[in-house]
């Protein structure tokens, strides 16, 4: 068994082979060696659920790969709600042809991204298409939310401090480099980010969000328009590796528009901001964070919902959503 | 917007686009319209979880669609662990050039099939790949076990009857004549079975497997091998309709391995049989169900985990699971 046949998504023996083969000595826990329909297991008064697919390509890449960026993309939408990452399921879309040694390294990279991220893989599903190789993946997870847990776009208040947990465009630059084959050590920041949520369950935080497709600029817009604000943000003061800058600067790119996979925006009440920096600067995978703007109440009807950066030279400039396609598959 | 672009798939203006024109206004609710990276909802002590991705071809057939199937495969993934479906993810990996009204009515269909099944879409997530207008769906589903409901595959037990709850092949055979171009009234039996399992609630039942891929066969010898026991089926007493009969009369088909999406398995203790069949067949989706074989102790240690039929002529034959590829693509 080196390459994948359509023989392997008929639910048959063949199927049974690749789970046992690859999923099941990857993934091996109790829950999932039970081979249901679906997984029972503990629950919470609340919970949280979300999904992602990820087409990313290429597969690998410096820092990461696409096992490492479907674990840490679903912990990461968990995590921006303040739930406690707890259960994920796979879904893996694999097209004719696909290289089953590859599907192996996925397989290891999502146990041990999963293993650092505190979730168990509960449950998995594996179709097979037409093409030439490709894998698409889909997690869905589910968390408990910790009563008094209350943090959503929607409570982004006057006032905010709005941080940035670390640099911005390391993902989009380390896969376009991929593309380009662009020799470079630019990395990939797929990471999951329990460790700076947790150091800041007991601050108040309003607004969590993951910074990924879209880069920071979409988010924050996003934001604005769901809390009905008014966000400044300060070009001076945007974390950005000078690995990347110059990479963005050769090619014309916007760190504000390109996607991580390992960055959050937190919003907390200005007299918290230092405390909530200190420990994010202190937790895994948040050295590089930074407070970057305030939220505020807009001066009128028109102003909610806005999204302005302040330039270095003092200028206001409005920013909008990503137009167009951005990066393809980026995640 | 007619077609699917890479753009679609930026996490930029053009998703929000699709997003707020097709599957906000197909799924609204609450839970979903607060557009954040994970859905806080209300849990239970214990819950189950499931995911499935679909990649059926063609996307409309006779009877169902791909957004019926994908709502019905996840809701029957959770029933067959005893729990109530409550919430269901949906993750799009969507072709470029897919047709958008399309799209339109599978999120109809969706959400048609969701408000059957008493299921809440709460998180979604769109993905473009390069292609041919191709669309897979995953579905990822939570439900609560109520408390002391205790099914699984494990709990087949010495003489317990096994029942089908309706006719053998019905999703396989409306597939393959659409594919084949012949005009047929077969229809996909692809339906949410939520009466037929809360029907049977108080019953004690031990097992319950959805019949998807592999078809009962591969279903029956699975739960063998996961019991340890002996199951033995009447070849004279599998409901098959007689269109689908004589279809796989002229294409050399077996119904035993041919997918069903609306059918399920279930094995109660041999005093209740008679009870289980009456409530199903009086439930909606359940008027063709049949009492199929019965569970046994194995004769020896090499006859644990067997599946054998009793044909029509009085002989045993040893059944496995599918072999080989089936029909691809089939959910």
């Amino acid at each position: 068994m080196n390459r994948i046949t359509m023989a392997h998504g008929s639910g048959g023996s063949a199927t049974s082979e690749l789970i046992h083969e690859i999923f099941e000595n990857a993934f091996s826990n109790d829950i999932l060696s039970q081979m249901e329909d679906a997984a029972v297991v503990e629950g919470e008064k609340k919970i949280a659920i979300t999904t992602d697919s990820f087409v990313v390509t290429p597969l690998f890449f410096n820092g990461g790969d696409i096992g490492r960026l479907c674990i840490c993309g679903t912990v990461n939408d968990l995590l921006s709600r303040g739930a406690v990452p707890k259960y994920i399921t796979c879904g893996f879309i694999i097209e004719e042809g696909a290289d089953t040694e590859n599907l192996k390294k996925i397989a290891d990279s999502m146990q041990k991204t999963a293993l650092e991220a505190g979730i168990t893989i509960v449950a998995g599903d594996t179709k097979v298409i037409e093409g030439s190789g490709g894998i698409y993946i889909n997690t869905s997870g589910v968390g408990y939310v910790p009563e008094g847990t209350d943090i959503s776009a929607q409570n982004a208040s006057d006032g905010d401090a709005v941080i940035v947990t670390g640099n911005l465009g390391d993902h989009h630059a380390a896969l376009l480099a991929a593309r380009m084959d662009i020799d470079t050590d630019i990395e990939s920041d797929n990471a999951p980010l329990n460790e700076i949520v947790d150091s800041l369950r007991d601050l108040h935080v309003h607004t969590l969000r993951d910074v990924t497709r879209g880069g920071l600029a979409t988010v924050l817009k996003e934001l604005a328009v769901s809390s009905n604000k008014t966000i400044v943000i300060e070009e001076d003061a945007l974390p950005v590796d000078k690995r990347v800058r110059d990479f963005c600067g050769i090619l014309g790119l916007d760190p504000l528009y390109m996607g991580n996979e390992g960055k959050m925006v937190v919003m907390v009440p200005d007299y918290l901001a230092d405390e909530a920096l200190q420990r994010i600067q202190g937790s895994s995978y948040g050295k590089d964070a930074a407070i970057i703007g305030r939220v505020i109440a807009p001066e009128s009807a028109d102003e909610a919902g806005t999204l302005y950066l302040r330039t270095n030279i003092g200028g206001m400039r409005s920013l909008s959503v990503l137009q167009g396609e951005g990066l393809p598959r980026i995640c």
